[in-house]
């Protein structure tokens, strides 16, 4: 088993806000990331399949084949969006870096699965300082 | 001459849209970036003074003295704004990277001026791959 | 389960210098990294939960809260120290990368371990090309 | 457990090209990356040992002494090489980021092996955002 | 006036070589850089224009339209090539950084000059450590 | 004319300590920087030349040279040292990045000037947020 890894970017706005709680819950909870007008981030994410090289290629997967569908999937959608409004997998949830992690996961799973590999983790940077992994809903193995 | 450079941070949300323009108009020419829910960015601020250590601290300027001016006058104000909407000093501009970082010299130009040093420079990273860097009015010197 | 991570910083002195042996010996272990004098780093340390978000704020933790615990327990007590002189956890150990990663993660636990989330590693950068990485006494999971 | 990493450099030519197949083959498979007169990369390897500190140094293992190793058994080979036609431990096979990580773990295996650490991981960035990671023969543990 | 920067990536080999001298000279100047079978870098580059945003779009240019120059006039033909066998604009020059950088200068300068901006200087990267920047024949300004 | 640049590293403690001044004028001015048992950095060091390429190699100056002088002449001074205890170029004075920069101008102006180049700059980072530039006693020209 070897590890292949692919980073790719997006930058959205977003904001930190729970509709079943007023705004001063809201603001003691979330601070600055409840401004109802938005902020935004340049997100780093990177997607990691465990898989076995093809003999013939030495590719777990060839690479832009990989980045074509994690464009395909993911970037198109999140890139240049505001994420709690444009982004149908993220509808009604938090759109906390947690949870854009779990949505991203589910967009590729199925995409990024093959004879020789499968998805292994999405890790996501909202920040250089501030970043979640996540490796499906099994966990680490 | 020595040239001291503070580097800061913030989050925020924008979009480039003239509202002169009809809606096409804006899609043609900003593409994503007209998106009219916003979306957003990690911003990078680098500012330099120009000046002569004192000479009983070695110091152009107290790096937490410059460090807290700036967070005063630029980041309290960008950080997890919507630039668009919240930000006085950019009201009624368009949101570019290049009228964010000359709003930002007008900020900052006048609480960054004394005797052994003046502003000489703000640096703005949008992304890791575009900024720009502005030098005042007068220009680089 | 999913893994959030902050990202803080210090920068700190120390020595690498054993005292139950001579100053030959210490010359011949540990090189430069023995000068009496001490010599200084920038560290760059990565605290990683495992933990499930929240429901109702899709956070495993809030992230100003950790880097709150982080700021108090650690970086207020290693940031501009002397590492061997200064640190009371770090008293008759060997100021070695490992040894104060090992430290870190003792002031921590406790404090960040909740219904739904537990301290899962300590990353510590020493420089740019050396770093380690703890689990704790029961090791990785 | 605590785990110590080393990271390394070296720039190298190569290109992906399988001699079992026709040009066409190649350039359809492998594009631009199969260009008959080579193209290269600045490699970034990160190497880790899983150990336990030495009670006398606080170490898993001198940094330096690891880094000679490396030097000797990998940088001292690849750097600066064509790793299709220099390199012997990549001799007929793809020159892959995969390929050459497993090459670079079979190097250091035996030179990286103590009572209190063994090999434990080869990290291989090819680019920033395409890299690998191997565990060894037996996998993740 | 303010300067605008746009980073760009691309990946080569090349090797330091003069056809006038002996293997050598060749080997006793240029080291393994001299390697006959090549080496290869990525290298970044980042492209600055001088110029006055236009009131309308807050843009000194736009950084997808120069985004796509760039790749047309220089990342298409040096990315994944042989510098010193594939590039025409560096046909009979040595390929050192210095020389790719003034290539690279004279490839774009024609097609980044407008009424509001002009080229005003390339940077080149070879490796993290190793860079160069250009301002043009006339030098800086 | 074309501006070469080396990027060298170096570890070292200091304080930062006016022996002109009580202990608390000192800890009202640094602060933190001023702890009497030292702290320390990692820093990045810039130097750049000024200079036309030898029409015979391509280059400005041999890198390998460059680097070989500045470590000679700094990197072997400064690297895991006292700054203020034990570096002959710093003594007496403030150890402030500002006074470093200007004694590394000086330690480095005469051994990098030749017929086809000069010393430029030198710019010396204490942190990844803080750093200085120098264009020596001229000023930037």
């Amino acid at each position: 088993m070897i590890y292949l890894t692919r980073k790719e970017h997006f930058n959205a706005a977003h904001k930190l806000f729970n509709p079943n709680w007023t705004d001063e819950q809201n603001e003691a909870v979330f601070g600055k990331c409840a401004n109802k007008n938005w902020h935004g981030h340049n997100f780093d994410l990177y997607v990691t399949l465990e898989g076995t090289p093809d003999s013939e290629t030495g590719f777990v997967m060839d690479l832009k084949k990989m980045s074509n569908i994690i464009k395909r999937e993911v970037i198109d959608i999140l890139d240049h969006s505001n994420i709690n409004m444009d982004v149908p997998f993220m509808a009604g949830k938090m759109a906390s870096t947690e949870n854009i992690a779990m949505g991203i996961w589910n967009q590729l799973e199925k995409h990024l699965t093959a004879e020789n590999y499968r998805l292994y983790s999405i890790k996501l940077y909202e920040t250089e300082r501030n970043f979640v992994e996540y490796f499906g809903p099994q966990g680490r193995r």
